[in-house]
């Protein structure tokens, strides 16, 4: 699948088959977050890899606990203070890392759903794994095999997204 | 090319050759941008397209300027912080978006380079282009054709990026 397909195609998933993910689609998915570019280089993201019981229980630190439960495997996401130069740019950085994983999940044909409400409890949820002060979860993607495919998805028009005054391309 | 290749593959160009980028590939370019996922789906990324002259005197607000003379488009992606719920899972969206971009660039074998630098002027940048005051410039893409591709890249190893206490995947 050509990328700008592979990009428009990927959806939220939010129901998940009971399907174990092997260890290497794990590897493989962490290299492509790996290889994010980031200011520097300085790679600020770092990540915990969960399941089974473990990940249930940080399922009941957000509203969308069902989702964590249906999902084989979750992934937290956290950026490391210590490797931070620039608070700002190390966020789009791992956005950028986040995107990388949720594009070759989709390739793959599993699906994952990038969950951003629960860092209202990353302060527990560091507490609760024992974690240093200077990791700070900015994401957990919850990742399986597709159980139900959202087909619809709405993006603005890019007229609405190109600034008026210099609308010619 | 896989995902996994292209993510991988994917280098900073900072030296292009002179070629027109067609219109329609940047219009591709920001299709692959609009269609990131963000919180909510606020989608709160905003873009500017410059060529030529103004491109040029954007140029003047950064020490790499060398590369948006080179380049024969940048794109200007800000946060348009009227559409923003939450400032820190704006900026990982806004990062998801630009990978989107970058990734597209390097599938079509055109290159770009993600400049951060230049934020340090963005209020200069903001006045220069008599911008509204909710536009906050995150990145500028410098893109054209390759003149130099660079072959090495450098990352962390996989051990040193999954927490410790949690190794097994």
């Amino acid at each position: 699948m050509d990328i700008l397909t592979l990009i428009k195609t990927r959806r939220s998933i939010r129901k998940f088959k009971k399907k174990s993910i092997q260890k290497e689609t794990i590897e493989n998915i962490l290299e492509a977050a790996r290889w994010a570019p980031s200011g520097l280089n300085n790679q600020p993201w770092r990540f915990i890899v969960l399941d089974g019981g473990l990940k249930d229980k940080i399922a009941e630190y957000t509203k969308y606990s069902y989702i964590i439960k249906s999902a084989d495997k979750i992934i937290l996401v956290f950026l490391d203070k210590t490797s931070s130069y620039h608070y700002e740019k190390d966020l789009l950085a791992i956005g950028a890392c986040i995107q990388n994983m949720l594009l070759y999940i989709h390739a793959i044909g599993l699906g994952a759903c990038w969950l951003g409400e629960i860092l209202n409890r990353r302060d527990e949820i560091k507490k609760f794994l024992g974690l240093e002060e200077n990791l700070e979860l900015q994401a957990v993607l919850a990742i399986g095999k597709p159980a139900i495919f959202p087909k619809k998805a709405t993006r603005k028009k890019l007229e609405e997204l190109i600034i008026n005054d210099y609308a010619k391309l």
